[in-house]
């Protein structure tokens, strides 16, 4: 596989970033993953605007524009020879002097990299079983907003998830309410009405998420942002999860509680589907 | 300069990882901040203690024995012919597939490095100006308590006060009480007791603040881990940081507030770089 480098086309093994880049030693910096279907990054506008904000956030000087970064996405998806694949874009402050300080760092490291992607068949959608887990995250971080490179929270949520035998690991903040999954945005519905947490919460704001609320808007179905407690969401008339890998995904179990089967996902989830492939 | 990298010596502009290192991407990693004086690690036993608990709780194998890491840290330190240095150990899960799973990432990175570190004279002693930042931190995250990769807040803390032309910003928790700097634990003195947060406010256990609790009780100094307020802060009978590279350091003045005098604090840095250079 060839990776992308600070603007070179490399074979992936020989991608590598010194031991003193802030990215290594930190988490200093941002990332998206990026769905690719038919060799297009589906919805890059609005993973390099979210790119382009957490760097701003971070006061990380993004080295290239929205062009010349997707040039060189389509290049690397050319030369890769892939269709189908999941591309990863890793943004750091790159290496610096010892220290949490930002002055002198002034040389970002910027990697593309291609993987496999999941197959998604729309005829035997993916069920999640979801656990609770003990990772609280908190209100009104201003870098929840961002998709930054700080992602223990959500990786010993994970561990914790799937060492109780779970797909995916559910994320409360400090007020004790249920925000998102460790990879994906949280959806519920009452009734015909789809909500999900609002920003505010502490969440990270999906683009799949918004592709959904845009798409419940155009179909008039009603949506709302609000929060939920854990015992409102196990009683919910359905509960699914959104990410840019996946699409929409339907929980079917929340910890101890079997999930009412959400119709509405499966027809997300082609609607989704049909605009990745279009 | 050499650094060490996954048991090899090897000069540092060849010390790299591969940009799918989890500690690039994620932040998933801890590390450690060490003074080196006379040739030597100093406190050494702590340092390792704290990685390798740190490790544990991310469910990172460290691949050597403390006597194998400090060999290699004794050796780093001697090839390089330093003797006065700052000292960095870099942990982190290594390389593994795309995603938040800890599955088949069973390869860390284990990285040493040598930095300048400031010179030290207790007869010129640093005097911070301290701001309080916008960051908050989260109360009773089980991951304040190690030393790990995702240090955002804090280096949006320093950059926050080095905006506003301090040297060190202050960090809040979530109930909006000071508990740290960007680098060093908070102390404060009420008549002639030394005051500082306990763990569970949300501080990083630091090793000189271990130190300077030990040194207090020995010294038959009163000490007391308690919360304060903002307000009480600035009107306490002197305050100081400390940290593993500058010991123990005053605080002149926090926001607009002249800090009183800590006259313990010189005491203390005497008895640490004492201690120090042993």
């Amino acid at each position: 596989m060839l990776a992308f480098l600070n603007g070179q086309f490399l074979p992936e093994e020989q991608a590598r970033v010194s031991v003193l880049d802030r990215g290594f030693l930190y988490g200093d910096g941002v990332f998206e993953t990026i769905r690719v279907a038919n060799a297009n990054p589906f919805q890059w506008p609005e993973h390099f605007e979210r790119l382009e904000r957490g760097a701003a956030r971070l006061r990380i000087k993004l080295p290239c524009s929205n062009e010349e970064l997707g040039q060189a996405a389509l290049h690397l998806i050319a030369e890769n020879g892939v269709t189908e694949a999941a591309l990863r874009i890793a943004l750091s402050r790159g290496p610096g002097p010892r220290g949490y300080s930002i002055k002198g760092a002034d040389h970002p490291t910027l990697a593309m990299t291609l993987h496999a992607a999941p197959k998604l068949d729309p005829d035997h959608p993916r069920l999640w079983n979801v656990v609770t887990t003990a990772v609280r995250l908190p209100p009104k971080d201003p870098l929840s907003e961002i998709k930054s490179g700080n992602k223990l929270p959500h990786i010993l949520a994970r561990a914790e998830a799937e060492s109780r035998g779970a797909d995916e690991g559910l994320l409360l903040n400090g007020a004790g309410d249920p925000i998102e999954t460790s990879s994906a945005n949280l959806f519920w519905l009452e009734r015909d009405t789809v909500c999900t947490p609002g920003v505010e919460s502490g969440i990270l704001p999906g683009i799949t998420r918004a592709w959904v609320l845009d798409w419940c808007r155009q179909a008039r179905v009603e949506v709302r942002e609000k929060t939920v407690r854990s015992s409102q969401l196990s009683r919910a008339d359905g509960i699914f999860a959104t990410n840019s890998i996946l699409g929409i995904v339907e929980i079917q179990q929340l910890d101890e509680t079997r999930a009412a089967r959400a119709a509405l996902s499966g027809r997300l989830q082609r609607a989704w589907l049909g605009a990745l492939n279009a």
